[in-house]
């Protein structure tokens, strides 16, 4: 089974994969992420399902593609009946517990359909996607005109009121906010107001907070069963604003160029026009926003930076660090403005490649301690991952992912896979109206090989490609021209090939399948025979014999007082 | 709603969709099928999404494609969590009650998981595929040297020993057997069997007595809900052997001749190739069988045309007729020898393609009375259809077939498909161990649009390509022929859409998508903002305001009396 015994499982919200100084960034200093990178390995080419919340967590959670299990954006339900890794784990002996984010929503009428009740132990966790909840708080505790955006209870927010913060929702007016001159709220919704120091203690914000509770979480476990935490942090997700002194550690000087070029508002593709064209495009292509939003965002990955310190810290203190796995993983990225885009969604390097450090403590791990590995990785071989450190066999039937324990223990598989998928669904979105697309065709999927990248959007428009060694800022779509055409017929019979593979016969393992083959005749299915002689002595003797009477027309009918009356005849 | 008060559905196993007199078979007579057509719509190009038992029943009964609902195979338990034809009817009011064979494989595994208990309602319905039962009776009581194919108690086989009928498996000995010339059991098995009289009394055999208890079902619900009633019975499906007098009413002279030609032989694609090899394609190559089997099917075909009369008659009698739509599939065909094969699997209209009939009484329908619709049906629109009967929306987020009713109606859609998918998973054969193809690669699709039927052949095997037009029997292969490069092209770019197709994303309806868009600012997400004056008046006022209190770095702190005591802080 190996060391590990427990797994740390550290999720960040809209981390860019190259925000880290271990990831080459020349300005922000990381040194708690550099400092579990050297004592593990860093996938450098790891990229999510789908880059959006909500699906990208649920195919973390599931180790599926969102094309598998369905929950394709954020706050579309996970279906009742998806298998998950708290399920995997719980048969190998793990509890898999939460604290913090996941972004699911619970397919109610489907739970009400089966008749699990949320408040049984079966049904909460079919409601959390698998996990046993220590703590569950989304976040985004946003208020509208319409009212709050997500009705569940936030426990931070109510916290900070316990803590003496004052109003209705601290967690806008304090954790997310600053004050300004007036002394009133500096809203965090307001990018101009990042470059503010937010209205609360350093020790009271959300990473704080969320750190004090995962330690609490972990030193309750000390005599307990082996436990799975998703440690999930809200952060650096927007809004952008930083308590201090995290909100003035860096500022315009160290922000880097974005990645754009004006070639690629010429005749953009249709869907990604549509992105560049919206709010958060608009704004992030100004260098005003950029250089107010950027040093917010680096600030609070420092925040995330200096508490992952003292989780580590912690960690080794306690003697956690031997018999504990950690990966630091991020649910998606942030285009900060490259590409003339704000926020996520699209499949340009910024948005849809993450993060990704693993830390095994086992010794077969020694040999790979500090190095970097650039095989293509997919989020949901997280899962596998977890499931094969815990001793287990991925259940290939189920879970799409492949374990990354080959690479950490020095052993690269080579068979690995030749290229990575992701997708995105905007149907729910503007730029699908906007489009005129049809909710089922406002979908776009992503191949990328490691050097080209093919974008296929439904609804009948072209693709996108990029060539990422000849460009790798990847601003120049070569979608349209004909020279590429042929790079484009073979990602797409890649893509054809993912589409068509049998993600849903989740009920039988190949094993199962195999021990099949050729045994309906032991049970008696006799097909194609002509005569007895075809069978075998045992095969005949189960057909065979005397009749017991004659019971065919013409023949005498057993007596009538032998037969027991029927109803209805 | 319409008059559509009730639904009969029968499904007869292994029809062939040729075998009917109204389908224009020479020497058939089929006088009942041929009445129903009469008072209703035939459907003359319906295909099944799978053509075997287990797999073309689960897409039945969910609506779903194979691809879509992973029971792939006879055996493969659908998966806990799929949507079934029963959830949709109940939710309307209908009850749905199953009298006959499923073949449907319960998940135990994910039963066990959710906490479904076998024995509660909701459990015995997700065990039965949505169904209640009636009476269950998948009629396979084969037993061989290892024990028994079903290990399920048969009715059947219970109720003849209770009429009399002796030893262990009167099933075998008596209703699938006949007597020779010895005394001895001539099993039904054996082919060459076919020509003899089964040892039982007409009316206890397995169609007559079925068709019994579909009538006790009727006459029960008189006073109850609306139903649905999976009325399914196990003929004409082998073992060919026939009660009297049906044995006797045809003869190799009414056998028709079969679709071949020698040049299937010659360098068949290598999967068609390991078809023919098998035992079933072996014997029924041989013109003894097919004339002494043929007829024998031909028997047990009109003894089901019989009964239907018997329970068309009863229907008429008590009214039923007046408020139940009728409809009348198979869950597949039969090859009979044509293409050299036996049994089904493969994608020849012999396999695939079936007879449909659906009789809606309702006055919409009078006007397409006897009429033949050559539209392309799949087997996944009867869900849609029975959905809409009853006054339904079908879910087409769920439900992947579309309702029949416009064409019943006199009004055919004007967008309708233009091709038919169907599949085959053959990794549990032993078929896929002689090609040595991996379990997730023995997998087969078919797409036709009514002219050109291509099969793809997962493992890197080249298409199969058929025209129809210019080959109606279907034994001329142009798979491999590079003057048709081009169709294949076409198809598989059908097949290429259909199978990116977000076939999971079960638990948003398009309307619920559409009312998401734009929607979230109103709850407070206000993304890309730079400054105020980029919001509303009433969105401003969720995020201004003076700030409680300064709790910020250098700013004076809460009084400590006022912050409860956290633990580990």
């Amino acid at each position: 089974m190996g060391a590990v015994r427990n797994i740390l499982f550290v999720m960040y919200d809209q981390l860019r994969f190259d925000y880290l100084s271990c990831a080459g960034h020349p300005s922000i200093h990381t040194p708690n992420f550099d400092r579990l990178a050297a004592r593990g390995m860093r996938f450098s080419r790891a990229y999510v399902q789908s880059p959006v919340c909500g699906a990208s967590r649920m195919s973390f959670y599931t180790g599926r593609y969102v094309h598998s299990h369905g929950a394709a954006w954020n706050n579309f339900p996970l279906k009742v009946g998806e298998v998950t890794l708290g399920d995997h784990l719980r048969k190998l002996g793990m509890e898999s517990w939460l604290v913090g984010k996941t972004h699911m929503k619970v397919d109610a009428e489907g739970m009400a359909r089966l008749g699990l009740a949320p408040d049984s132990v079966i049904g909460a966790r079919v409601a959390e996607c698998g996990f046993d909840v220590w703590l569950r708080d989304d976040g985004l505790v946003a208020e509208g005109p319409q009212g709050f955006y997500d009705e569940k209870r936030s426990p931070y927010n109510e916290w900070l009121k316990g803590q003496g913060y004052g109003g209705t929702n601290p967690w806008h007016d304090n954790a997310n906010s600053g004050i300004d001159a007036a002394g009133n709220i500096a809203s965090g919704w307001l990018m101009q107001n990042a470059r503010e120091e937010a209205n609360i203690r350093e020790e009271d914000s959300e990473t704080a907070w969320l750190t004090d509770r995962a330690i609490e979480f972990i030193d309750s476990r000390a005599d307990q069963a082996p436990w799975l935490c998703h440690l999930s942090y809200i952060k650096p997700h927007w809004p952008y604003i930083v308590p201090a002194p995290y909100h003035a550690l860096y500022g315009p000087g160290d922000v880097i160029p974005p990645q754009r070029h004006a070639r690629e508002k010429h005749d953009p593709h249709p869907v990604y026009g549509a992105f560049m064209a919206n709010p958060m495009g608009q704004s992030f292509s100004r260098d005003e926003v950029r250089e107010t939003v950027i040093p917010a965002y680096m600030g609070l990955i420092a925040q995330c930076d200096a508490h992952l310190g003292r989780l580590l810290d912690h960690l080794e203190a306690t003697g956690r660090m031997d018999d504990t796995m950690i990966a630091l993983a991020s649910d998606h990225g942030d285009y900060l403005g490259d590409h003339w885009l704000g926020e996520k969604d699209l499949f340009h390097d910024p948005s849809v490649r993450i993060p990704l450090i693993i830390y095994d403590p086992s010794p077969a791990a020694d040999a790979t301690r500090g190095t970097v590995c650039d095989a293509l990785v997919e989020s949901i071989d997280l899962a596998a991952t977890f499931i094969e450190a815990r001793g287990g066999e991925s259940p290939r039937h189920i879970v799409e992912g492949r374990s990354l324990l080959p690479f950490l223990h020095g052993q690269p598989p080579a068979d690995w896979r030749e290229a990575v998928i992701s997708e995105y669904d905007y149907s729910a979105t503007m730029m699908a109206q906007q489009l005129g697309v049809a909710p089922k065709d406002a979908r776009l999927f992503m191949v990328f090989d490691g050097r080209w990248k093919l974008i296929h959007a439904e609804g009948g428009f072209r693709p996108m490609l990029f060539d990422l060694q000849a460009d790798p800022q990847e601003t120049d779509d070569l979608g349209a021209s004909p020279a590429h055409a042929g790079e484009c017929e073979r990602l797409y019979a890649r893509l054809f090939e993912w589409a068509r593979r049998g993600a849903q016969r989740t009920t039988v393992t190949d094993a199962q399948i195999m021990g099949m083959r050729g045994k309906s005749r032991a049970k008696g299915i006799y097909l194609g025979i002509w005569e007895a002689a075809e069978l075998t002595a045992d095969q005949r003797a189960t057909i065979e014999g005397p009749a017991a009477a004659d019971h065919r027309s013409g023949a005498s009918a057993p007596a009538a007082d032998a037969r027991p009356k029927q109803a209805g005849r």
